[in-house]
């Protein structure tokens, strides 16, 4: 549900989507399954762009490389053909090859001509790595983990620490998954765009909410090198060309930084955005057909909003993350606590108030 | 000479150059004509990376393109070869053909070989649109005028509206020419990162320094649509590769939006990024030298730097711009005098201690 | 007319268009300035994509460098917004710097409102290094020049040795500008595509045509360096949008390569493609609207032919090709001549039977 | 072994290494797990680039996507750092996932420190559709067989189809893995050039070996549309430095289509180079090193090379096939079998000769 307070410096005056969430573009589901064991803090989270069969008839897109220290799958065949075919798979880095074949397989059951009568399918699943958190080299995720994800898609989904933001950690307090959105009029035809992000990027000490450098406060025990990633998704129904989203995309780095971050060596920094507008089918029965397009010269409207619902998604997963033991056990504040515990602090208290904590 | 006051909210607490400027990296000088008239308000600044010949012994480079509306020339090549091999040309945009054409004639001259006994030379000249002050139509620059900057580059230098920032705009408020540096330490030995920014970009809606949203305070009449720009020039003596300098300049975008803008779709924005270390030689004795190399293990504190300088280089363009008259005549105000004209409220009085204005 | 004959190994059976030139894309005109002096053999030669105003109806674009040893200009922007906004002019390489300013002058009297009330053009000039015939160093091209070669465009154009071409040398023979088109229904409907080449490339050594190693047979005194480059245009009424002409534009690297090259270190290799259908409006009345599109599905048949008509292009641009004396006065021998030259060889005769030379 | 006979319309004079095979270069071993079925027909390739740990020794490296219609995993990562810190797999499309998880099972059990006390790893497969062949829906790659071509890497291979290679199909005949070498001198040092390709590309129609039209009479049966691709792999210890290798890697698609193909829609065509020379520590003990570089100036060789070794190693992966049934049971000709069946036709004999078949 994304912020429940108003986004502060926004820069559009867009109204939020029904639910604030990147479902609100209508279509998209998302499902987690959130893994915890002992030893496992991990998840997977889907992203379904549409509920008929998106690989006969797939979706514009782009991906927009930030920082390239990342292991997502399926970007090079996005960037040649500007589509998706597959949903959208995120869990942590090293789990990438067993979330692959599990999608792999589903869209095998899904489409039986695929290895027969037509080619091959572009699985794309896209990672941080939860390492500060989960025991990761255990490879705790399954392909049936990646099955339930799928059966728990739905348009309404918690934010936070849940499915594969269960061990992400952002400024080096709990983060996870966040989303939020906005409609938007245009040529008196209604449209929405949504962000959802995995944010496991940051150090706390450059942490800096609304203009409050609050990181330097919250947080003893700094790391000194990143080793985060955040991999962002961006939704719409706006009919968007792949140039077009991948300018979109490019636009979620602004968004992302304006907490604070500057995209450090180690941050696999990747931004997704697709359009639900302007289907391509498989196996198109005329070569030629007509589209709807967007002209760029109010694109500046869409940019402003991208920004916006990605600096709202990254503050949402922090605001709903809850502190969780690291590790090696110690705790991991999430930042309301990490707030709660700074008392009268005046930024502290603005922050709660500002972020509705 | 930068701004006279510290960064806030810096990302790196490495000392400032000696001078605060790009000419702080050894061998770098920058030179400005300005030229003024009843309908001109423009001119060039030229960057010279070295005092010898940068043609026979070239430099490392890279250059990045955050938003592509821009028109600057050379780039084609330094993403091929990684390296530059004049000087840099910064003008206004219907100028580039004259700044281009100026520049080979002073390449020819002191490389006789060219297009005799060796091919051609790539001549870089990048550009803002400046047609809010100037009459650009007018295309006033002369080839003279770039002479006569190349004659005036010196290691002292003047920022704000001066030379290719005479017409610029940033904010809505008087932009330019601004520039930073900082130093720092490397396994014993210091080296120098230096920015300097040609600014003509964002609208005032948009400005927030120090976070302060202090430009929906400032500027009444207010544009829809950002026509400007920003050039960004790195020049460190640390031995980056090409492709170190390329996510190097990277960064600079973050640099740039820490003020508010959202690099709108009109504004072309491009960074170029060289080190004066590792010369390559256009006739080279040997194929296989010995090269000093930096590992990207730390290079998150040259990625701090860059975003700091860079944001810098823009507060420092705007603290030194004065209030101009525009193409119609009506005042642009200089960020000083904006703030002035704020009397006392708390913000602008805030900021006009924290930039030194 | 490009070639007179068949073209051997082709890809594509789709039949010539009308005049075998990039002219049969419908509005698409071609003119050429030849300048000769006793120091000058070097030109213009400008494409103009239609007859009506292309920066108010701007057109679906896109440039991909083959080898980026070159100096075009105007390649960023068609990169981030997928459009041309100026007819293409080609020159020698230190020429741009003139005819950038040229065709900004040309497009400043068309446009009255640009610089005043809309933002800046972004003129393209391409260019190869013709300084193996011609005394390049006396800038030999003036703005005069350019706008003879515009009053000059016409459906009908010469090939080889004229315009840009004057000076150009590929295979160590003469080269210049070629040309060649090809018909195509889809869905019913008849389209055309058409290449230009300008072609400076190539040692002799590698020459090879329809399977023939002839270049080592012909030319003696061979380069140990290449210091060529060639440019591309590909012109169609298909309606690819930017990410296809970047696909179509790709291709033209195995049609360049098919006569022996390898895209040497020094050869500049820039291709330009774009659709006269489509236009994009500078000031569009409405966001939304609906355009024709063509599904990738079946984009090998448009591969096909632009390796053909690139690969017959360069093919023509030989064949035109006229002994020339170089630089040192020493005759640069034409296909036809150096053919000739070679007597009752077997491969000279073949060619000039294939060739119609 | 590499073709055992002269490359025709060579473009370096540079003599084959000892193997004629990537293995040439020093400490590169190649290892196969061929997997034959009732329904199987597919397997693994794995390229070691040395035989210490590449994890905390990295490789500079680049990759270079022809055309994006693939599935390989890593170059993400390649693209940002210009670094490998894995052994490279092949494998068949479906069968990524797998692949992937086994690597990282393989690299976690070298590196303990991974997922603990430093980050993640950047796992490399790469793939072809061997679904002409093989019964692709079946998944029939485990991570045993992975471990199994490991275990299987040696300076001595096989080509053909064995490996990755198995299911492979090229112009409509049997393809899979091919590999050639060079030797080169540079400033008085010998290094070795090696290229090794999965091959699986082309149509029949297509084909042409040393200016022979072969391939339009060999095969009856012809496809309308391309579903194949191409992984090429160069290995070299020449200094190169990621832009470098990228340039190199670029060349290997004049390589590949020498032979007669066009880089079709849905032919994913990626190259990976990377260079033994320059070890890059993810422990570096110091910030600055001194590392060898190699000058661009003569970097043509190399371009020749590249073209030669691709173009060969395809003819090798040709030369080797082997008659075998396809999916359906019927034979898919081996080129030997091919050319036989042409009895006495002067093309076939001819090559049969050149090819040595």
């Amino acid at each position: 549900m994304g912020l429940n307070k108003p986004l502060l410096f926004a820069l559009s005056d867009a109204p939020t989507g029904q639910r604030n969430l990147i479902t609100d573009v209508a279509g998209v589901t998302v499902g987690h399954k959130t893994i915890v064991t002992d030893r496992l803090q991990t998840g997977v989270t889907v992203i379904k762009p549409c509920q008929d069969n998106i690989f006969r008839e797939k979706m514009p897109a782009a991906a927009h490389v930030i920082n390239g220290f990342g292991k997502s799958t399926g970007l090079v065949q996005i960037e040649e053909l500007g589509t998706i075919e597959t949903p959208l798979v995120l869990t942590n880095t090293l789990s990438v090859g067993t979330a692959t074949t599990a999608l792999v397989k589903r869209m095998l059951a899904e489409n039986p001509e695929i290895g027969l009568t037509t080619g091959s399918v572009n699985p794309i699943v896209m990672e941080c790595n939860d390492s500060s958190i989960n025991h990761i080299r255990d490879l705790g995720v399954t392909e049936e983990d990646v099955n339930e994800a799928f059966a728990a898609a739905s348009s309404e989904f918690a934010e936070g620490g849940v499915g594969a933001g269960t061990g992400m950690r952002c400024y080096e307090l709990k983060g996870g998954i966040g989303s939020a959105s906005r409609k938007i009029k245009i040529d008196d035809q209604t449209f929405t765009m949504g962000a959802l992000v995995m944010s496991n990027f940051g150090l706390s000490t450059d942490l800096n909410i609304y203009g409050r450098a609050i990181g330097k406060k919250i947080v003893d025990n700094k790391d000194s090198k990143e080793k985060g990633s955040i991999i962002t998704i961006i939704a719409t129904d706006i009919p968007f060309n792949s140039r077009q989203l991948k300018r979109i995309a490019k636009r979620s780095s602004i968004g992302i930084t304006r907490s604070g971050s500057f995209s450090g060596n180690g941050s696999g920094e990747i931004t997704l955005a697709f359009s639900t507008a302007n289907r391509i089918s498989h196996f198109p029965e005329h070569e030629l057909s007509s589209i709807q397009a967007i002209t760029d010269d109010k694109i500046d409207r869409y940019f402003r909003i991208t920004v916006d619902i990605v600096n709202e998604a990254i503050l949402s997963s922090l605001a709903h993350g809850k502190t969780t033991p690291d590790r090696d056990g110690k705790p991991l504040l999430g930042l309301k606590d990490a707030l709660a515990q700074l008392g009268n602090d005046q930024d502290a208290l603005a922050l709660r108030n500002e972020l509705g904590l």
